[in-house]
């Protein structure tokens, strides 16, 4: 059973205004809330309908299990096809789950990416190729809005994420900054550092000229056609590729 | 000036089933519009606001120009924020403009992909990294759809996609059929060669059985990390930058 407080409690989770106030965001689908019962996040409350209780019941013991009907999981579902399956997670104090800890490793950074699809790509991209850390600018789309959560396909709950402005952080970054620029040294003949920050920019302007002035390295993907750009979490992918390629050979 | 039965032509090009019927579809926006105005395809119709008629006049002698208000644009564009033009587009016959050449080339075939976003940014990466061809099941969402349309930036008017049943079509493939499989080759070690077909599969099954028959070699993404897969458009795009880095060394 679904109360309407309750519903319309998970209903204001929508909204990254009633995010930030709750401090809970929304994971759906069985195979993301899994990924969040099993990572270090915290997962309050699930609703579920009884097709898929069973799949629930021994995952999660600390966890308020409460079946709902198709018609009420519709309600509150931030999906058009809802997935029989809606979790409360916590939203994570910064640093609190995941160290900040940028030794040893290359760390992305995002500069005011907009698209919720494109940011969730990216996060699970990096899950894919092993980078840990994602540094956004405060201008960036929640990372915990629903479709950015949908898109990582739970990945989300294994990188690690933070907010913050970035002239701030990158005027005290002491490893090389590396920037996906038009112009610049081709990818597949640079050096990757082993302790690196890869900055990639906004969907329509690129990386802006204020942070464009702390990339010590610009890096670009040689064009074949004529194609003018690159959707950013293509080219984050193509990079990502092969810096870990580079540590293969 | 907008006439209602205009609108309402115009607005049953949103849907696959009247552009199939009128043989037209929509793009919009001044950089997209201007690419198709600057390819072998047929535009037909223009509808741009005052403000944007002066980047258009000199390019397009031969088509229609309509100057609408920006409500009666907001009426028929696919936008949520319409960009100032809207044009109708022919779709070509099959291999009318692009003459159906596999020759000397690695062609890209998709396999039931159904997100718009993501065929949309494979065109649009296909074209970056000039992959000229895209053979599409017919399974596959319409390359026509305004979300396609939309994603490609531009980059349908130089990629020629072909729609067809896919068994039939790789049955008498004559080059080598690479197939993007969890568990193939390392695409970091595998040489391609330069007559061939590549194949992605949907974005929730992958590559479909039938259709696997026809692989001759698997290529796979390796990972570095935790998530189960990458998006499809992410796929294609590090093998298709894979391919072509190696034609430079």
């Amino acid at each position: 059973m679904l109360s309407k407080s309750q519903a319309g409690y998970i209903k204001s989770l929508h909204q990254k205004k009633y995010r930030k106030e709750h401090g809970f965001f929304l994971a759906e689908g069985l195979k993301t809330v899994t990924e969040f019962i099993h990572s270090d996040y915290t997962v309050d409350t699930i609703f579920c309908t009884r097709a898929i209780l069973p799949n629930l019941v021994n995952l999660s013991q600390k966890i308020k299990l409460n079946e709902i009907s198709e018609a009420e999981l519709a309600k509150i579902s931030t999906l058009v096809n809802p997935q029989g399956v809606l979790a409360l997670v916590r939203i994570p104090e910064s640093g609190s789950i995941f160290p900040k800890n940028f030794r040893g490793q290359i760390s992305i950074i995002l500069d005011d990416i907009q698209d919720p699809g494109n940011l969730g790509t990216i996060i699970r991209t990096a899950d894919w190729f092993g980078f840990k850390n994602i540094i956004c600018s405060d201008g960036c789309v929640d990372a915990y809005n629903p479709k950015v959560v949908q898109a990582t396909m739970g990945s989300l709950a294994r990188v690690n994420i933070t907010y913050t402005s970035l002239p701030g952080f990158l005027s005290s970054a002491i490893y090389p900054v590396y920037g996906a620029l038009l112009h610049g040294t081709s990818v597949y003949d640079t050096v990757f550092e082993k302790e690196a920050f890869l900055i990639l920019g906004n969907e329509g302007n690129g990386i802006s000229t204020e942070v464009q002035k702390f990339i010590t390295r610009a890096v670009t993907i040689p064009y074949f056609g004529k194609a003018e750009s690159l959707n950013v979490a293509v080219s984050a992918a193509v990079i990502c590729s092969e810096i870990k390629r580079k540590t293969l050979v």
